[in-house]
């Protein structure tokens, strides 16, 4: 497992997770279809708490992707498929916010709807 | 700036920041010296909490780098040197536990030894 120079074999503990694993990984639903990748996710600055994952999919052949703002809380890694598996069913994401090529200025009226698009209440 | 397909062109708000934009960022202390970059950082996977960035330094010509866990609350973000600035000095975190190879457990104890050795009380 620590062959050669591939640095930091783990990334990964019991309860943490290194940001660049969670980059990349594939989300399902409860059904196991693949919706698609996380892109990246959004820290809030002085508290460090992470507010939300980019679910991002699309962007075959240069076409563009789309993303969508999920609540970290609704998502939940699950080792078997060896991504995240989320509750939702595809009409909810696709009603929730989303964008394609300009992100959203993910103001405090647009961070509230995202939650309130999962039915869940925006944190602080 | 919204110019062909470059994706996200954003990436940052007010108080938010996008993960992959704190990996490979610069970091500094108070006198302007450059430590490292912030190789990636951990965050608790239930809670959404991030709970230290891993500086990264050295690592030059295939030489192997050395990975220094940083609590999150010692990062400060400065605009005008693009990066973050840390108020310690360097014998601190020579002190301070790190490692090059393989990576640590990263068990209560080690994460209780990070804060310590900066002075920090645990979270949680």
């Amino acid at each position: 497992m620590t062959e050669g120079k591939a640095p930091l074999p783990t990334e990964e503990t019991h309860d943490l997770i290194a940001s660049d694993k969670v980059e990349g990984t594939s989300v399902f639903n409860r059904a196991g279809e693949k919706l698609g990748t996380i892109h990246n996710f959004m820290v809030e600055k002085r508290s460090g708490q992470v507010e939300y994952a980019v679910l991002q999919f699309g962007g075959v052949l240069g076409m563009g992707s789309d993303y969508y703002p999920l609540p970290w809380e609704t998502l939940t890694y699950d080792v078997d498929q060896g991504g995240y598996v989320v509750d939702l069913d595809k009409e909810m994401i696709k009603n929730a916010p989303h964008y394609s090529e300009d992100e959203p200025r993910f103001d405090r009226d647009y961070r509230e709807r995202v939650y309130g698009a999962y039915g869940l209440a925006y944190p602080t």
